[in-house]
């Protein structure tokens, strides 16, 4: 395994011997079979020698380990990668951005600190994972819904950290995050928000504190490593309904997705969903093939034709509802009324589940992330034989007209390079106001598959960004051609970043490389 | 007028005479006139040498010219003070913390970039004020609704920056910030989240952008002038209505609020609400105060013993509904029936609106604000002659029990120190999940009742923090004090700030004092 970049065999050694006297010696992982479990498993890398290898892990226990950790890997300049559960996988899963890099894995940090249920808040440790979490609520019978994200392996600190998202009505879970513990480079521990005031009786109640907000800093970076995180919990609503709707014409997706807008921003529809096109669906019918072939490809009416023949709607999208049983009847019939000014609108009623669910309801469906349970159900709708992903995941405008836009501007790319995309979630509703797409890139065990998967990933990074669709989230592989495609005035967000990072990690321990952000003696120059 | 702390009048001249330079001679005021516009006119320091002064103000009408403000400023070591529109009344005006600093008066960057109502959105300059908002879509006829403070003469830009709140559904106008454009220190222009992709077409849609999230590092804070900002809007709903609860015993609170809690966390309550004491409300009753000069007081049961006879519930709670036709009265009757397990519990339909509302609706209202329609109706509400007054305002629990503490202890010292307590928030709505309490101390042109008020304040502040309820805003008379109180680990979060402030604005000259934060150079020894 590697060395961190300009550190001695004989430092290291030393530092290893440091490490095991803070945590224990079964707690320093560095020969090569402990580590290679450390790597990558979807790595775009695979037998390339840019595949990032760790040098080493080790598994504090505390918040004080940590900091004797930071002390000693300052005064070697050894570069720290921070894991939470380490489940990232189609990021990066626990390996670092930079070769040589420790990783510190938090799995051994795996407290429920606590879990309220008349205010609705966790406050957990970064190695909890949801599984946990909904354990732990089960067992003492908690009034709380757990929003998993899927797989639910992973933790609610990692994930919020790395903006993600669930599927029930909270979502977007840094709108979630509530107080946090971190330790900075210097080995400082600082409580944010609330839990800067001793005593606090509200540090996962209340999120901003006095003065600067700074819990954003923290999440898609290298300023800190986080050690607790209040996480806000949904109360358990009483049902689950699922109505879908559907329209019969290209053009009805535009006042389709402004009625969704409307729905979801008036707080009626809450939960992730997504548009569905039957023409992405019946890709393979012969008919349509046929029809697509013709010369100059089909058109609208064309696809509305046979559509129509076909006894199927151009688009649809299930919205859920939670809520009360009173409730969600009404928040269907309105949405119904609001959908009913498109000529041909029709309406499907989906599945009823009353919550907690019953585990006859959870036998019954194929993943029971929606109805609060955390699940591994979407490793089931991968490809058979896969072998890893990457997403591409541009955000756009919750329009019609962007969705148009954005199929347009990406199949062509797709088609050209002959990649199939397996584009998972065609505009999606992870996050509020917006729209998600996830376009999904097979990682395979060979090099010039992969180079061309690369190379195409980067141009599609770039293609998104033309059109003013940036990428939220981004594997370690890609991190600064993201990064660098959010350049506004000759890249004055990253250039403060910078600046805070130099402030705050002047020697560049932790986590060198994380969003595009290098230490002052790491960074090349910019294009 | 002072001179800004360790500039000779010498350079001041040449300062003001650049900044004419930049901004034209009629935008630079020096005058004892003008600059006596700019003091705070609740000043708690009326007639004290302590008065925060300004030495001049300067309004520029555009990004470049703040651009050449900061390095004016740098140059020559003045403090800038930046105010939007400067209606921060009980918090200190247009006023600076810092005697001598140049007041940086946005008001003239005015414009409304953006409204957007089919993913519900505003892209605003600071100097837009919540009237100019609503004026502005009232004239296109725009499908949104507009959560205004009280007043409305403040700004979007303004408020959501010191973290302020309004009363209807989106209310925590922080998390309603979406994008920001921000001139640092050293002139640099940044644009946060999907402001920083060129061409971006989700600035106001995606809060996050990729890598670290700053945003939240610019309220309440002395890093950057704020020069744009996207703020969410509500989509219009199609009605208003209010339904009250009371419940007849003193203990019955506890179940109250847990309930409240599980409405306002499953958005089903949505808007500002506040927990209501008839005890309280007959504070002046004869028969109550003999009740209560009894030898120990009165018990619980004294209490609601009175309230029976009186007809009187012991608590109630106004629940505001936001939503369509069909789903308002849905919610109501799941509200009823989730509070009808408290014996005794009584319900009353309040008013309902269309909205938005017609002329002779707004009319029979005494603030319009709960409609959408900003106002300065909350100043006739205040005592008659007022001259001011300073706000206290503590986060606590959103538990019954919490509000039973904290009406004890603040109403002990209240008593003991003789003030005339106008609690005009017990226990309020204005942030999701925790209660936010609002007491009035009003303010003299008089400086022994000032001084008495102002050592009043302290206490409470630190008597708060005893209790772990920590301020969530306050005057700059108490900034120090209340940045004090959050120590948490020997003040590492200020020491954080403090050392962000310090890389990004080397020469202090932004907004020194503010939150707490001052600049290496003024900094003083900790308690």
């Amino acid at each position: 395994m590697p060395l961190p970049p300009g550190v001695s065999a004989k430092d290291f050694q030393t530092v290893l011997r440091q490490f095991e006297g803070v945590v224990g010696k079964e707690w320093v992982f560095s020969s090569d079979e402990d580590v290679e479990l450390y790597r990558d498993s979807y790595s775009p890398f695979w037998h390339e020698p840019e595949d990032p290898v760790p040098s080493a892990a080790v598994a504090p226990d505390g918040v004080e380990q940590i900091q004797q950790i930071v002390r000693i890997a300052n005064k070697y300049k050894v570069p720290l990668w921070t894991v939470s559960t380490g489940k990232n996988l189609a990021y990066g899963g626990s390996a670092p951005r930079l070769s040589g890099s420790v990783v510190l894995d938090l799995k051994r940090m795996n407290r429920i600190l606590e879990v309220n249920d008349r205010n609705h808040y966790a406050l957990v440790e970064p190695g909890v994972s949801y599984f946990d979490l909904y354990r732990y609520t089960q067992e003492r019978g908690l009034n709380v819904f757990i929003d998993a994200p899927d797989p639910g392996w992973g933790s609610p600190v990692g994930n919020t950290l790395d903006r993600g998202g669930g599927h029930t009505p909270l979502r977007d879970h840094f709108s979630t995050l509530c107080g946090m513990e971190v330790v900075l480079a210097n080995g400082d521990v600082v409580r944010t928000g609330m839990g800067a005031l001793p005593n606090s009786k509200t540090w996962q109640q209340y999120k901003y504190g006095f003065g600067p907000y700074v819990d954003g800093m923290f999440t898609q970076s290298n300023f800190g490593i986080v050690t607790k995180m209040g996480v806000w919990l949904y109360p358990m609503p009483e049902m689950r309904f699922s109505g879908t709707v559907s329209v019969p014409k290209h053009d009805d997706l535009i006042p389709m997705v402004d009625t969704l807008s409307y729905l979801m921003n008036s707080n009626i529809v809450l939960g992730t969903t997504r548009v569905s096109s039957s023409v992405t669906a019946q890709a393979r019918d012969a008919e349509l093939v046929a029809l697509r072939a013709k010369p100059g490809g089909a058109t609208n009416a064309d696809l509305e034709d046979y559509l129509k023949r076909k006894n199927l709607p151009y688009w649809s999208i299930e919205l859920p509802f939670y809520g009360p049983a009173e409730v969600v009847p009404a928040q269907w019939a309105f949405a119904k009324r609001k959908f009913s000014a498109i000529p041909g609108v029709q309406f499907r009623d989906g599945a009823t589940n009353k919550l907690p669910p019953s585990p006859e309801d959870l036998a019954k469906v194929s993943n029971t992330v929606p109805l609060g349970v955390p699940s591994l159900a979407i490793f089931s709708s991968l490809p058979p034989n896969s072998l890893g992903h990457i997403g591409l995941s541009p955000i756009t405008p919750m329009t019609g007209e962007a969705v148009f836009e954005v199929m347009d501007v990406f199949d062509k790319v797709f088609q050209e390079m002959g990649i199939d995309n397996v584009g998972v979630v065609p505009a999606g509703t992870y996050y509020p106001r917006s729209f998600f797409f996830l376009f999904i890139l097979p990682i395979e065990h060979d090099v010039e598959k992969n180079q061309k998967m690369r190379s195409a990933f980067k141009r599609l990074v770039q293609l998104g960004a033309e059109h003013g669709w940036g990428e939220y989230r981004t594997h370690l592989a890609f991190m600064d051609d993201v990064a660098n495609t959010y350049s506004f005035n000759n890249h004055a967000l990253l250039r403060l970043h910078e600046t805070i990072k130099d402030a705050l990690d002047p020697n560049g321990i932790l986590a060198p490389g994380k969003s595009g952000i290098w230490p002052k003696s790491m960074r090349k120059g910019r294009a």
